[in-house]
């Protein structure tokens, strides 16, 4: 039934913003048309990601939908890059890595929370992934900020491509530890079984066909909505930062958050941890990285130098998530810390 | 016996206070009375934290414990406020989180762990605290302080109000969390038998009103102690921010710290828990933001400004106390580590 | 067999290494013997180490591998600091902590799990180093550092006086903790059962003599392999905080990389863990404190103030090992992850 509901505004969603967008309706009507439409398709990915997960496991799933999301991300900061708007990128990756951590994992801790007292995630995935946010943020992003200050230009940016060929190797490495020598490893028993009584919805194929052409559809209508908040932003009086951050991350990443909060609401936190945390790392140890290597071939380089309240936030939030999720464990009020949190950095830098 | 003791101080202490207070007797001597006064006065808050425990659980038990000895804080900070001393507040509050998250838990956890090898407390509780503690301090102080760099007044106010309102909904919250929704779900089933067996020495009500009248004229004898601390300051030719951040918080918190460490002693290190960390969430969670609110209405505003040496030492102090108490258990020497942080912290602002 | 080999290197090298150094033979020359020396020395470290532990169990093994191998950098340091080289100590103190921490726990962690899938170490000595860890880096070095901004000289050194004796007090107290009032406590009863079976290699007593002469013989060896350095580094054009942080603490802590490695690689964790963060605790609350104690006979006194570069360094990795280590497990992955940081460290430090 709500499948059916979606399908349809999903048939009628997506040319109704092709031919909006060619025509230049009015950028209220677009927004609606757009806003509705990506609900409309997240919904297909979180479906294919569910298929996925119960078919391959769910970090294989939680992957896929964090690799598609950000390989949307990865082609709209090249073009900003080649456009030289450097601040503008690590702008709007912070907002991501914000996103995920505060955001999307908020959101589904607490929604999740409201249906089932406490909710349950593996405690081994929650701590290699802490492991790597300290990693990524506390050491990768903080060490160039405060080295760099006793630093030339050309030493930074030497120091910066150092940092981002390690930071590539050790995601690939934690992709190779997860994928093959430790698959199964940490896997606690008792929640082995019960995935694998469930019926998938799609075939592998099919759910990765929809992930993928569903994650296009998205990127197409985000990436239009995000010029019609441009124009919002400037009547509204928002600031470039603001835009950046805060409200393209949101809407750059609808598809890890609806995939995830419809995970929550159905007790895989396996899944929506995986998404949140996971895209997170991705963006911070595979995403950022390449863009600081692909920016060497352009006119302006990017150095892996962040402003200071952008690198605080970051910092913080990852401390935050680390002792909320070390325990495998969450609930609505920590999901509610973390829409707190989140809160405080979007009025932050609301002002800023 | 002991009991019979305090009793004696209590009701030759009060009035020797109120007289000796009237007539300008010596500042030594009222300081030795003062002193003795607040120690027999802890005593009864003790008994009366304990019957309540007893009766409504540790978290009741620890929760009025904290509240009654915060609104006092409270209180005085206003009048503090309405005075325009702005500095004297946030010092003062500072060596409240301070005083509680270091010297109060590191007295329990050393006098209890002399008398007992391992003792431990609520590790769900624990962990939840850990939470909120990282979210007030390194979220909601930390926050301000890197954005107001490049913020103008008006600005940094308008952030402040709105972290001090989302405080405030969060500590709120928490509360709703323990008392309502999650009561009761995270308690390890055997900590319970243990305690319902045990007998209140006073009724719900007596014990109430006990604390309740306890803590009124600790108040009193505090405020009265402080006022011989300032002049045994200046002959002694401490800075005032000494005496706000060291011995104001030591002794506006002699409450707090006789009771927590009387449990401790008893083996009772929920409540001592509950009672040092409860107090330093309510004092930045509630006592903070509220006043920051009502200085909205006084001619000199108070923005969650605080200076660098106040915010390090609480970000430390925070760290330091989630890694020692987020396995449960404690012993003399986690004691004596906090202990010796709070040393550090002492000369350090002694130095200043 | 391998132990003949090692016991033909160290009878040819360690002559060999005189006579060289005596005759002013080639520094690659040199570089080679002193090198290949020093591996074959630090192979009678490790079994004087692992016969300690089966005598003595894993905390007094390592422990006395730490203070032989720390003994030598104390001695080195203090003729520095009579030189008036206050940076240079410093610089190579802030090398040993990371070196340790990173470099050492990381190949043992690398290493030991590329042949076991998961090892496991004593989950409540990692809690109690964590919280040393904490107390030692985040709260004694930051606080100086941070207060010492609004403080003259006299009492920036009062605070780091007051801090050092703290810190002295505080790992005497750790090790009265260990090794008196809880030996024992915290000891899981299945590894206890494990160890005792074994044979050690030699008596306790011949343990610890060769133990003594073997770090004799390395220090000798590194004190010269170290002006190699020196000469090697100009021509290669290192800079002076590049050697003192990271090539003399590879150097200086040969004997704990070997000795650390060698355990991990038999699955013996407990005592790799212990020579690595033990060796690091040692540094930081033993070591670095006499010395500034010590300067204060000196010309050159020696505040406890490191650049804000290696400050943030020893915090990061702090914060990191923390997180990674506070589970009792370690795999592969995990020390590739303090490999890849050190690695961040060393090329910051080469650019700076």
């Amino acid at each position: 039934m709500v499948n059916k509901i979606f399908m349809l505004m999903t048939f009628i969603g997506v040319p109704l913003s092709v031919v909006g967008s060619l025509m230049h309706w009015s950028d209220i009507i677009l927004f609606i048309i757009y806003c509705l439409t990506i609900v409309a398709l997240a919904s297909y990915m979180g479906r294919a990601t569910e298929s996925l997960a119960i078919v391959a496991g769910p970090r294989i799933g939680g992957l896929l939908n964090a690799t598609f999301g950000n390989a949307v991300e990865l082609i709209i900061s090249i073009f900003s890059l080649k456009a030289g708007l450097v601040g503008i990128v690590l702008a709007s990756l912070t907002g991501s890595v914000l996103g995920n951590l505060l955001l999307v994992a908020g959101l589904s801790f607490f929604i999740g929370g409201i249906k089932f007292k406490r909710q349950t995630f593996n405690v081994y995935d929650a701590r290699h992934n802490s492991g790597l946010l300290m990693f990524a943020v506390i050491i990768a992003f903080v060490i160039p900020e405060v080295f760099s200050m006793n630093m030339n230009e050309t030493k930074t940016l030497s120091l910066s491509i150092g940092i981002s060929v390690i930071l590539i190797i050790l995601y690939l490495a934690a992709l190779f530890f997860k994928l093959v020598t430790h698959r199964g490893v940490y896997q606690p028993s008792t929640a082995k079984v019960a995935h694998e009584e469930e019926e998938p919805e799609w075939g592998k194929r099919k759910a990765i066909a929809v992930l993928f052409i569903a994650t296009l559809a998205v990127a197409y209508v985000s990436e239009r909505l995000v010029h019609t908040f441009e124009y919002v932003g400037e009547t509204l009086g928002w600031s470039e930062l603001f835009i950046g951050v805060i409200i393209v991350a949101i809407v750059g990443n609808a598809a890890e958050h609806a995939s995830a909060i419809v995970m929550a609401f159905k007790n895989k936190m396996d899944i929506a941890v995986e998404i949140a945390i996971g895209s997170t790392l991705q963006v911070a140890m595979f995403v950022l990285p390449v863009l600081v290597l692909v920016s060497l071939f352009f006119d302006t380089t990017m150095p892996l130098l962040f402003s200071w309240q952008e690198l605080i936030a970051m910092v913080s939030s990852v401390l935050l998530m680390v002792v909320i999720s070390n325990d495998g464990e969450s609930n609505w009020f920590e999901g509610l810390t973390l829409l707190a949190a989140y809160l405080i950095m979007g009025i932050g830098f609301f002002l800023l």
